[in-house]
């Protein structure tokens, strides 16, 4: 797009937008608030955004001191903790860029992504030692790993070296800092996309694209010193969903889920209720199991007022709406991608509908992914590239543009593909836009099914899926067919106490919202799902496994 | 500062920070969403964002198709209604400036201001026509005059030349408008401040400090598409305070007070109860006469949750206190300038302060001007510029910088006294700072009494005066004494129901507060206080007209 230059009166450079301003300014103001961490053995570490500021300082000497300059990258390994968050803050603020290392990928895939980004050094908690040194020997160019410890390090064992321990280095550093003065377009942090072809792609964000994202989400999602936000999502997930830097904008309390699994949940719902959590994210899967625990507690939590966003797929309408029967707390749908800075769209009720629409048209509106947040360029667009209309009906793929929308993979053959010459980024999922705004994704392009020259949406099957009482989880995929192309498969999981049910009984439920010919030929009953290292179906995984299936038929 | 370039990956240009997005945007989520003007008859005109929005575009359609170009000034005379809405959109957005002139300035003064941004057009309503009459035979550079009207251009009676009639402008022009990308740097409008010596001096705001401001501020205040904003502060003084973008950002519903002064603020009274506001601002002297006019009612409004910024002077505990008593809305105190994009701190009670403070401590601390919002670097500073430390009570300069905060006067030999080499801007205020964040304001440097190498704080003593039951507002200057530089003069009107209120019982008053020497030598009770344009004490003034009091001493 070509800038056209206005009346410009002020010719001096800007004053740069650095992330570490938001809790650098803010300390003013809540340096008092407190941050809690949730520990390996159960208890909770507390400390205030005071201590943690200074930590922030502590640790940008710290990194000066062994040799990283600005510019320099460095990968983390490491769950939510405080020390993940003093790094969020004191890496980038010293001009670092934070290299958020995703601890489920295998080695093949994590050491690519080192070695892609040219860091220099890996900080890694002391449980996850074992992942640095399953990449150690194919990431020549690490100078060094810092380990988060309470530990002395001579106490470790690990062939990684050299090896620093982080709370030594800080409590040998000065606890002032006094932070450059960064060009805004220098990267604060990179996420790397795994998707389900190909090499993970790099994402780098910019101080300004994360100043002004932050922004605008503590706008939209009015965040404020009174909440209290417990960081589930992984905080090497797209920068924690962008939780960490709203909660650091307004010194909103901050609760660290430490390192957990699904087997925690019964914990962390317990903490979310003594803790007052007011917002946190996570996946539907996760807020499924909190509220299978939430559902067993004789007295149910009051949650009213609490927010708890919610992406990846779509939540249930059974799960938001029992969550907020049980506890008074909002699941808000919402929608976003690691080009798009996590949050892309998020379901509110706007006053007028809430006036016009009756109770159960409201939940059905819940299962939209919301309204696009302002400052984003949307469009929705044919094979062709061309726009489509808002029409709720219309249905194509979602480009997306604004300040904070990635518009380059760092050094990848990929960006020609996935980003147009204007500037959108191309994000693979198909959807349509209501007249009030709202979208509603219709499928991952790659994840429709075409049988026979016409579409299945495998999502909207496995949405209604999922409504059925008895099915804790669904995935569809499309597998080939000799005759129709492809056909689609169902794969689910049933709770404990609906194993009973067959094949025809779930077919004959999908009838009712499916045309015969669309209904899978197959529905195969599984333990689990095959997720990728976020959590989505992997739809590659079961296409692989699944391919011959239908072949004689 | 120097700028320090850290590791760069996107190497395009920026996507550049357009304020017409927050609309243009945001239309697809509150197009229902309504607008209200209070018309001159009292009538309420409604329409919505929608209508709203067009009418922005056929705007900008217009302008172009009287030749105003990309970067021309346009200057503006209007109270607050949709039109001057319109205004602040469809005017940047197609990339020219938009000049807010002051209704209440002397016509050498406008003259100035208009010759001073070079404006090629002016956009007035028709019963502010005689104030372009007075300024146009000064302006010879103004090519044509838009007149805001319901009314036929051949029924109205001016001698200005040539004039349009914005509506019938709007009528032919196309409602489609294909904005222009501007550069951000481009100035987004000015607004001129009328300080108490010299000349008024040129703020020009760019988008990209409109759109960064926007986002903060609606973080800040928490605003939301279910708040309605009633919009009192004349829209010509600091883009009044910004409470129109705001708005347009989330789609708050508007209510547009039309024009007023002081004897509608019953009327306005009753549209704010009737029309559900939740938020609105205004200088202490307005909030006291509505807050005359809810004592009187029968029926008291329930105003709890709503929000009303109060600033340009300290507002008195009396007046916070009783409007929360009589509604359950709540007076913010605030601290801004013209220079700051009008908001700079906002005085909100933090969690932990609610648990520790008595109720008495609490109102206490309301008279504080609030935490400064993020973003904003502050140095409070002694006379050689040291930076004092933020305990509560060495009080300095107040110096400002951020990423809205000015940084130049446009074309004016001001700019060198008034901002510093690194970047700070000198408001010319002092204050103290305490280890809460919170900014108490001691005084206008200038405003300081000097008495026998003293200082008396003239703010303190103003606010001291106006905490009297009896007295309705108050202001203390410094006037030359011959044996001690300089001595307080206290000016005073009194309520209606206290006249009998006599200098001595101030006196004794103000005595349990201040020493003996620093009280007043003389009390005089007038029937009002002399103001600046924008409502703020005219010191100037009142040093003038009693300049030579003490003399005789």
């Amino acid at each position: 797009m070509k800038v056209i230059k206005g009346f410009i009166v002020d010719q001096e450079e800007n004053y740069q937008l650095n992330v570490i301003n938001h809790i650098r300014q803010g300390i003013r103001n809540f340096a008092r608030q407190e941050i809690i961490t949730r520990k390996n053995d159960g208890t909770l570490f507390r400390y205030t955004y005071k201590d943690s500021y200074e930590r922030m300082q502590r640790l940008a000497n710290a990194l000066q001191s062994i040799g990283i300059k600005v510019g320099d990258r460095v990968g983390i390994i490491a769950w939510n903790h405080h020390q993940h968050f003093e790094i969020y803050y004191g890496l980038p603020g010293m001009g670092a860029v934070m290299v958020s290392l995703n601890l489920n990928l295998i080695p093949e895939e994590l050491s690519y992504v080192i070695n892609h980004s040219g860091a220099k050094y890996i900080i890694v908690d002391e449980d996850l030692i074992q992942v640095a040194e399953s990449v150690a020997p194919l990431c020549k160019a690490i100078e060094g790993y810092i380990i988060i410890t309470d530990n002395n390090l001579s106490d470790l064992k690990t062939n990684l070296k050299p090896i620093y321990s982080y709370e030594e280095l800080l409590n040998k550093a000065s606890p002032l800092f006094d932070w450059p003065y960064l060009d805004e377009d220098s990267s604060y942090a990179a996420c790397y996309t795994t998707g389900t072809t190909g090499k993970p792609k790099g994402v780098y964000y910019s101080h300004r694209e994360v100043y002004i994202h932050t922004l605008m989400f503590t706008a939209k999602f009015s965040i404020s010193v009174n909440d209290v936000i417990f960081q589930m999502v992984p905080m090497f997930h797209v920068l924690g969903w962008s939780l960490p830097q709203t909660s650091a904008c307004v010194g909103a309390k901050l609760v660290f889920s430490g390192k957990w699994n699904l087997s925690d949940l019964k914990e962390l719902t317990y903490l979310m209720v003594k803790e007052k959590v007011t917002i946190s994210a996570a996946v539907p899967t996760v807020f499924m199991a909190m509220y299978e625990v939430i559902r067993k507690m004789d007295e149910k939590p009051d949650l009213k007022g609490a927010r708890f966003l919610c992406g990846g797929s779509e939540p249930p309408i059974t799960l938001m709406k029992g969550f907020w029967d049980e506890t008074g707390g909002e699941i808000v749908h919402t929608y976003g991608s690691t080009e798009g800075l996590a949050i892309v769209t998020l379901n509110y009720f706007k006053p007028w509908l809430k006036k016009e629409l009756t109770e159960d048209e409201l939940w059905d509106l819940k299962k939209k992914q919301g309204t696009i947040n302002s400052g984003i360029d949307i469009k929705i667009v044919d094979e062709e590239g061309n726009a489509l209309p808002h029409d709720g009906i219309n249905s194509g793929e979602i480009l997306l543009r604004g300040p904070w929308i990635t518009r380059t993979y760092y050094n990848s053959d990929r960006t020609k593909d996935s980003f147009t010459d204007d500037g959108f980024f191309r994000t693979g999922d198909a959807g349509s836009i209501d007249s009030e705004g709202y979208l509603k994704i219709t499928d991952r392009i790659k994840d429709v099914i075409k049988s026979g020259g016409e579409w299945i949406s495998s999502i909207d099957m496995e949405n209604t899926l999922m409504s059925h009482t008895g099915i804790l989880e669904a995935a569809v995929v499309g597998i080939p067919h000799p005759k129709w192309e492809e056909r689609p498969l169902a794969l689910v999981v049933l709770r404990e106490s609906f194993k009973s049910i067959d094949e025809e009984e779930i077919r004959q439920y999908l009838s009712k919202s499916f045309a015969k010919w669309q209904l899978p030929d197959k529905i195969i009953f599984v333990d689990s799902i095959p997720r990728t290292s976020v959590g989505k179906l992997n739809k590659k995984v079961m296409r692989m496994e699944y391919k011959g299936i239908y072949n004689g038929i």
